[in-house]
């Protein structure tokens, strides 16, 4: 039977979707499921049932090449995923082998941003780009580069954990990490809200966001004032865009790639905090450098990047039997 | 007629050594013509005279396969040395072509980072490993990055210009780039022999390198003075070892090699500048990454690494045909 159908699934902190690909890189048909159970057999339950919906609406498993999935510290090599404390059943949990065995079909497990970084080379905007960093950032911080068209798992584990490099900011902000000033503690929407925070404090300025109780700020609060023209909150992602463009000149000298690419609902945001990346990026860029590398943003959805990204990994490889 | 021998050439900035090389990788004979003439064309005449003598002890032309060489700021895609304000003849010169031209044999063009990274993985102390960053720390501190076993030439020209990452030192030392607080400005040789010049300033510290003349001082002086016991000597490691034991950490959460490998002059200095930088390694490190990847210094000259890598360009590769 020829396998016409792949499936990607996108293991978010909260929620998880799952979709049907075909051959073409078309999601043609997507559900979701919550991810925080108390129990991972509830979890695998609740995937198989709605993932049973979606294989008998095209055929049967028989049509299905197979599953790639993606989760936070996803060990590809392992297909475990280990040391992720915001999934309670955590706790180096061989998901692709559980799944494998539950669906009857090949799962192979990565993290988000590597899948979202394959999903962009072959469906999205680095298509044809053979060297490129995909910078996801979301809640979390992560990276999935790609070298001579392949991706950087590294060795063993945890390759991508970009989220934790230190960035040139002495602000001593302690990262979720317990380190201080780690990218992550500046650049995720976790970042974005204390820097707002913060701002509300030492500033004088008159800002909307001042009639938010602290404890209920959300980054889309301080996105959607940012786009009416709050000075403050546009100040919030100035800010942020200067710390991550002198990341992106330093990781240039690193990898020369064509391009960085930014993901996730932080990247999404506006067009001042690009030109801030961008101005503090020329500013801190080793002059050969200068005008080789675009930053570009994703034009997929997130999750429709990581769906695509993971079910790559099913008609390429299969890692985990069922 | 079978092919037995390559050619590995390690371009420096004084000195060029030839290298003859074996199917097996060991080098059979060496030679070695000074780099900076006024003119290529004299520079070209010089090599080819001392290849000519050890080309024809092995045999005649016939029985080589090719040539590799390896220029600081070598473009491996274009075979030009390009923006290499240390040779005079400088200025995007086709290198290979102009080779190949003169000696009739296919010549490659790699940096020397990356020429030390593929001879260490083939013949040296990265055997078997498919993911590892090699530092060379001279000069100049460049890298070659290895991962899914190749290395990553990135995006067009430049990769491995990891010397001109920022650290996280805020002296705002003045890099030869001309902006502030790279690698390079503190742990190549000129920027260790800064720190020794700032340390005999701002230290009462009896040390033998005071009776040296401010502009007589050499890295070697240093060094030597530090396996000596003296104290401001062993500092300045202690310093240099600190900033780069933090940088690999950083650089860890971005590719997650299996290994760091160190070459280089600096590399091989003494075992406080290594305890140094496995310190500040740990200290930095995110604790997920704590035990996975070890600190390692080459076995291998640095100059036999380059003549080994480049040998090997010279058996994979034909990019310029004479």
């Amino acid at each position: 039977m020829i396998k016409t159908f792949a499936i990607g699934i996108d293991m978010g902190n909260t929620t998880t979707s799952i979709g049907i690909v075909d051959t073409q890189g078309n999601i043609i048909s997507k559900s979701s499921v919550k991810t925080d159970y108390q129990h991972i057999a509830e979890y695998i339950d609740a995937i198989y049932n709605h993932l049973s919906v979606l294989i008998e609406q095209q055929g049967g498993i028989d049509y299905i090449k197979g599953i790639g999935i993606s989760s936070s510290d996803g060990n590809y090599f392992t297909g475990c995923v280990e040391f992720a404390p915001e999934h309670t059943w955590s706790g180096n949990t061989p998901i692709a082998q559980i799944l494998a065995d539950k669906l009857q079909l090949p799962v192979t497990l990565t993290n988000g941003a590597n899948a979202a970084a394959m999903g962009e080379m072959e469906y999205g905007i680095a298509q044809g780009m053979k060297d490129f960093i995909l910078l996801s950032l979301d809640n979390e911080v992560c990276r999935g580069a790609v070298a001579n068209g392949e991706i950087i798992y590294g060795h063993k584990i945890f390759s991508g954990k970009s989220g934790h490099i230190n960035v040139h900011n002495d602000r001593g902000r302690i990262c979720k990490c317990g380190r201080k000033d780690c990218l992550e503690a500046y650049c995720s929407t976790d970042g974005i809200i204390t820097t707002t925070l913060e701002l509300l404090i030492s500033s004088k300025e008159t800002s909307t966001l001042r009639n938010i109780p602290q404890n209920e700020l959300t980054f889309e609060n301080i996105y959607e004032a940012s786009i009416q023209g709050d000075s403050l909150a546009k100040e919030v992602f100035r800010f942020t865009g200067d710390i991550l463009g002198q990341l992106l000149s330093d990781l240039i000298a690193y990898s020369s790639p064509k391009a960085f690419i930014l993901s996730g609902k932080v990247a999404k945001s506006n067009e001042f905090f690009m030109q801030a990346i961008q101005k503090s990026f020329e500013e801190n860029l080793l002059q050969i450098y200068i005008g080789k590398t675009k930053i570009l943003t994703s034009d997929i959805e997130n999750s429709d990047a990581i769906i695509l990204g993971t079910s790559l990994l099913a008609w390429n490889s299969k890692l985990v039997e069922a």
